[in-house]
């Protein structure tokens, strides 16, 4: 089990370090920037080559809303959850943490950029209402598991489970970063947010009643729509 | 059937949301936008996640003109065509209300910016002719289809389907935005096309005729040229 | 064999209309192009698709550079080589023809823009010398065909060829556009040379030659690094 | 043994003039250069292309750290180290030297650019600092072996190895080029630094020191973290 909780600390580690590190560091680089279309493959390709590393030992979670939405979707022992969910959130906090050492060895680096904490309202980065944000938030993640739950099921192709799970989070972040900083993960909001304060951690629970509803919901419907599950 | 019929639904309504979502809301972000190549990318990854989550359950077609260039090809029974056509509609349609209502969270949202809509002359991305616009969605659902039957041949690799499709669709994009804003597909262009009314709906006609045209052309050249299908 | 030769015709006529279409179209689109990144994604994609559409007929060479590398490499019988690289010729020049009948449908279109055709010297994208021209031509087929004749090798993975080979294009292509234009492949150079005349037809012996040339160097030098073959 | 050492050269010299020549020559091209994006997904296809193409030869590492991570993870012999370094170093000078040739074939071009050497301080594109360089190298180099050694364990899947290797890469420079332009790879350090001689040679013992020690740390870390490794 140990090894289980430090695989999702590592994944959730690197998830944060590399999707919101390429946010902070490279997305509005000068001239050759990688744009929001780079910072989209950042964060998907975190969990593609996590889940082909670590997959075999977590199963690769990274994730409080997959967890519970696995969960809800009859994949996951309820007594595992709690565990899970606390070494996410560690490895997400402590990769905000080293993300933050690396960008203040720029001279002028500000935190008042966000650490790519993820807002809505005055601090969504395209100005979007909270009920869009919420909407968004439920909806990319209830996708995102929809696809989790159907690439992971007996019938489809497993070497390519974790290349289809990480393009649906280049997915989602290409359509939903403008809205809401696309989060889809109580854990990745929740290690910027500690570290920004302020209205990040004010908007938090968004990021974490959003997702959550969203993977439960999946969980329901895949749980229906599956051939024989 | 209607568990494959609610999973056309789904999918469709993903392929709408990510993909002109993706369009509609990121791609002129300021400075860091993710533009047409990202676009490009974001609907060809509703298919590929679409294909490995939903392929085992419906096929994953997400596309009227998918349909029906199976059934010309040889592998789809003519009963289905209908109830599947509706199905992909009504989730397309979903997709693109979805979108409204996210959309229309930012203020200054002008519903008048098209929703991604298909169009051709004066409503052609780049100003491109009626009949450069007929031929390119002949000839881009030609292509596609002939991919598609291709990958899922017996003799081809079955695993790598779903990415092959997915990924013959960000090419089309790729190609042919700037020409009729890329449709091959007559549900994802019903979809906005309801919502935008107007000039949309006049010139949707081409975004059913042309693809469907394509794909029947691709199902018997297809059956010809395969080894022994 | 006259299935194989088709075949070879509809990819080589993918390639063209996919690839050079995506540069002539799409790449300087205002504020949204898909610039050369997008570029070198299309031609790539090209290959890939029809790798697993294709693959199983005709073994998709849609290149003369990559016919005669197999045949060096001990993979394909002489006797092949010239039906082969004459529906590659002839797939190519189509694919450039429609090209040029789509984009000409724009108002303003002219002809002079060179329809993605492969120069050097004044006639290079960025001014890069003939010799600089024709040691990446040489280089990157050389390349090129390292990756196919070793993807391909029995001891690889054959599910992945039409990726890893598609990829390496895209690569190819990240590298040498402002250099050529890019060609490593005689056929592609063809067709829409053909079309524009003058410097792109006086030019293009270099797009047959180094190519050719690199890709025997290859077929020789893997026989020999190969464990078995 | 001979052959395993050309095919790691070959390997090296693709990975150099491909990744830091997609930087030279494309990435700040006008209007349509492929910018930091582009030349993240160039370094990393090197990879993905060469993990199928030599990786039953040589086992295709490109990269000292790699090689040396791989012993601390117990799956590569002491006695095969220092040949593989001393040819992947050979190949990634060569590389460097066929990429000065390309590239001063263009009027005005100047080798003061750096011919994309890696750097901090004043030598960071961004201007991070030398502490910033040291821990990103580090960490970026640990993480890349974990996922390394994750993915070619016995329980993962084998054919998706490389294109997950290679992806890790690709997500690597997203995040980093800013701060360091990037190494992981002493090789690939030294290959241009070797050309430009001056700051790039004093500031190369970072980009042999700090990959070393993080892909050993992630060799022991992996060891104790794999089920039955």
């Amino acid at each position: 089990m140990i090894k289980k909780l430090v695989a999702e600390f590592i994944g959730t580690f690197w998830l944060v370090l590399g999707g919101c590190g390429s946010a902070v560091l490279a997305a509005a680089f000068p001239d050759v920037g990688i744009g929001l279309l780079g910072v989209s493959f950042a964060f998907g390709l975190t969990v593609v080559t996590m889940a082909y590393a670590i997959g075999h030992i977590s199963g690769c979670h990274l994730n409080p809303a997959v967890t519970v939405g696995l969960w809800s979707g009859g994949r996951f022992p309820a007594n595992e959850i709690a565990p899970y969910i606390i070494f996410q959130v560690l490895g997400a906090m402590f990769g905000a943490f080293i993300l933050y050492i690396i960008a203040s060895g720029q001279a002028g680096f500000d935190l008042a950029g966000g650490l790519a904490s993820n807002g809505y309202g005055d601090h969504s980065p395209g100005g979007y209402s909270m009920l869009s944000g919420f909407l968004t938030e439920f909806i990319m993640t209830f996708m995102f598991l929809i696809v989790i739950l159907g690439v992971t099921h007996k019938l489809a192709s497993p070497s390519m489970a974790g290349l289809a799970i990480g393009l649906a989070l280049v997915l989602i972040h290409l359509i939903s970063i403008p809205v809401t900083n696309t989060s889809v993960n109580p854990a990745r909001s929740t290690g910027p947010a500690v570290i920004v304060g302020d209205w990040a951690m004010a908007q938090l629970w968004l990021f974490w009643v959003a997702p959550i509803l969203g993977a439960m919901a999946a969980g329901v419907v895949y749980k229906w729509l599956s051939p024989d599950d």
